[in-house]
């Protein structure tokens, strides 16, 4: 079974085993460290073995479940095998995988939805919990013992140093050029200790390439060759051109006016079509020599790199498409010099992004008129998938931008509401409102203005009118006249769409 | 009329004035950065005569409105007159002032409500438009021509660099002895030049004592002799000091668990009765060496630095009552040792937050069950005065807490309700909500964990069944179960209490 090849040093080849011996490992109960992020970088045969353990004990009429720390969102073979087998009690910090989404929206799994620059350090904190045990792939183990990363860092840092045991993956299908290419910075600690972090610049590098660890804490090691998750990459509609359109004509308008730079500022974007629209935009844009300060590293950054538009870019983890996870992997020598990978408590850190000035730009499931945005609750209760670094990001930018299509299930919900049913990113943190329809520049605006200028720009058609409507009637009836609403409907659409299926 | 021994330079004498003259250079449409923090060091006399100004010119028939920029809340000669005056069209990053408030939520006044440490950097950015004229209050000029700052510091240091003309006034009431209290970092700068701010403890000096100006763009100079504003000490109530209790206990908890340091972190705390508790309390407590790293220096900080509890304050203004501002212009060099005022974009910075660990103690209008709390909006529609600098220090604490009675209006209304009727912290920024009634510490809980601890610990007993009776209907009802709610209802009482003026 050996590809120990990976695993320099001799005298820890004895802890190779097989994914159910570790597995066996952890018990009922434990609190257990995973890595991954956005789909890269996740424990691909543990998790599964740990899954058919849950089910065996679950069919034998024992309790079995455990608490699930990782990164952010993880593949199949982490969360959905373990939701699936009703194995996760409790899971933080953030997650896409349907089944556990479900688990979750059934109250059937408690779901701790974090802002991933504040993971580590509220592990460190203590009021979370001891960490029983850290499952994390790697791509290799140098000879002095240190790990080399593989294709996200997330917080596999902190899950190394607090974990009581550790269990390794080592992933061969991960490049071996992925050696270098990492940013781990040591240097965080708990207040009253806490100092600077010495970045000032994207590309800068304060940390050193392999993670730490305890040789006497690793207790098992399993051998993998098994591709990242890797969601195809979805080619941009005319919705999302149409969306990208108008972000870059605003963005030419603040450098015209001297608000930017013409090399912008670092980019920080989350994953989607809409984005997908976005790096393509940028391709023909007139911005050169940009950077990117962000969470993850898509397709459409490898073309730009490849271009020349795009210096470097910064991040925790990649979100590739297949096609062009084997792009890079064909080429991680070349792109390593481009590439950082960070611990996502840096990539996303509040003081590195208001430093840096990052142009945020966020998707949201909806907006009210007055600019307030709900990220992650359909219908005010319901999980989408979590908050994620959008709060680290959009409150410390130099912009934030929130983009979506005015519409979503086929007309049949607005974007645009009169009442956000959940707020994740208050009014203060939204600074541009971008739909297909047009952009709506909220900054220095009151409340009143913003309604009227996100109605007019980035409402559909469709809802325009009772928007309107609804503000109109607001401005003659509400309590107080600052942020006008009618209490009485402003949910009335959300509770449309539940009984109807319709928000129309 | 000359107390012109604060006015060094014999070159700028010529520019002292009336303020009547002094307001006659501030034309129609003009935006006015003015100096004021929590009611201390906002200009006493150019305003008045400004509003006396507007309103002769309403008199006449002439249109006449500024928009004004300032630190926080200033004081009722200031927004007091020229709202009264119908002379502001526009208002950023804070009011408290209760005729302006009335002027807001008539839809009579645009009111821009900002973090108060985005203010200084978005003047920068330049979207916020051109400031045409500073009135900064001072309490000196010293023989090189710079600025001794007055009771509080706010964004005058950006006002005087961003203005085309500046007015001064000069308040012989503040004590002199403040010289040399202040710390005017000018360190800051835009992306992609911005560097990290060197400061580690509460206590360091970073920056200079006295702010620049360029002596050509001072217009004129008016002398003054008058008191800030200085809200009356409001002794604790048993409310209070029931929240004040529960709180010390649970800070008490945390040290001997070892999560905090024995003299704590650095504490932020807002203003008010409650304030008053918590920092009553803290003479009594086990607590020693404490330090304070926040907006404002009250009442109850001078005790605990008098008793030596609190070994210094750093802020960006006092907020004392008449016999504390005695007080201190008593003994001012004394404290002065002590004390540090800063511009509020370093006080508040979230880089230095998040550095220091600050622990955050703010107000809240009201809280939902999931722990999402609106500091702002009276029934969701009605600013009370604005967020201030509570984003600011809630999401990058060490540990943001909220603290409340749990009804207000004679128990009309309760703080805590099944949905907040607007966000300012999100629950992922709510750590821990107190009031009279008991404590949540919501740390690491997923949404229903926490309603049933909110629930449980801080509703008002007289609120507590129906806050019940609608979780558990949403626990059968809701379209997701992650947060349940029941959205025909989740509105219901503050939509009872707009017709009835009741909750209840």
């Amino acid at each position: 079974m050996t590809r120990s090849n990976r695993i320099s040093p001799t005298s820890l080849r004895s802890r190779i085993m097989s994914a159910d011996d570790a597995a066996s490992l952890i018990h009922d109960g434990a609190v257990v460290g995973m890595s991954g992020f956005t789909g890269s970088g996740y424990p691909k045969a543990v998790p599964l073995a740990l899954a058919a353990r849950i089910e065996a004990q679950h069919g034998a009429g024992n309790p079995f479940r455990v608490k699930i720390w990782s990164g952010a969102s993880t593949g199949p073979e982490l969360d959905g095998a373990l939701a699936k087998a009703d194995g996760i009690d409790f899971r933080l910090p953030y997650n896409s995988d349907p089944i556990a989404r479900e688990k979750i929206n059934a109250g059937e799994m408690n779901y701790f939805d974090m802002h991933l620059s504040q993971v580590a350090p509220m592990a460190w904190q203590g009021f979370l919990g001891e960490l029983d045990t850290a499952v994390i792939e790697i791509s290799g183990i140098t000879a002095e013992g240190d790990l080399i990363p593989s294709s996200s860092v997330g917080n596999n840092k902190t899950w190394l140093d607090r974990a009581q045991k550790v269990i390794l993956e080592v992933n061969s299908w991960q490049s071996d050029a992925l050696n270098g290419m990492h940013d781990i910075y040591y240097g965080t600690a708990l207040p009253p200790n806490r100092l600077p972090i010495p970045l000032v610049n994207p590309d800068d590098r304060i940390g050193q390439p392999h993670f730490r660890v305890d040789p006497d804490k690793i207790v098992a090691i399993v051998e993998t060759d098994t591709p990242d998750r890797n969601a195809p990459f979805a080619a941009p509609d005319a919705t999302a051109n149409a969306i990208a359109g108008h972000l870059l004509e605003f963005l030419r308008h603040e450098v015209k006016l001297g608000r930017m730079p013409a090399s912008l500022l670092p980019l920080q974007s989350g994953v989607g079509n809409v984005t997908n629209a976005v790096l393509s935009g940028l391709m023909d844009s007139p911005f050169d020599n940009m950077t990117a300060f962000t969470e993850v590293i898509q397709d459409g950054m490898l073309d730009l790199l490849d271009a020349g538009k795009l210096r470097m870019a910064s991040a925790t983890a990649f979100s590739l498409s297949p096609e062009a996870a084997e792009r890079f992997n064909n080429d991680a020598a070349r792109y390593r010099d481009k590439l950082i990978l960070r611990p996502q408590e840096i990539s996303n850190h509040p003081e590195l992004v208001r430093r840096l000035g990052c142009v945020a730009m966020n998707g949201l499931i909806e907006a009210d008129i007055y600019g307030n945005v709900n990220s992650t609750h359909v219908m005010g209760s319901r999980i989408q998938n979590g908050i994620g670094g959008s709060g680290d990001f959009a409150r410390n930018a130099f912009i934030s931008i929130f983009m979506t299509p005015s519409t979503a299930k086929g007309g049949k919900i607005s974007a645009i509401v009169p009442m956000a049913s959940h707020v994740d990113h208050i009014s203060q943190d939204v600074q541009v409102i971008v739909t297909e329809q047009g952009l709506a520049d909220l900054r220095g605006l009151a409340p009143k203005q913003k309604a009227e200028l996100i109605i007019a720009k980035c409402a559909h058609p469709d809802y325009r009118d009772a928007l309107r409507d609804y503000y109109d009637r607001a401005r003659r009836s509400s309590f107080g006249q600052h942020a006008p609403n009618v209490l009485s409907e402003a949910l009335s659409w959300h509770q449309r769409f539940v009984e109807t299926g319709s928000m129309k």
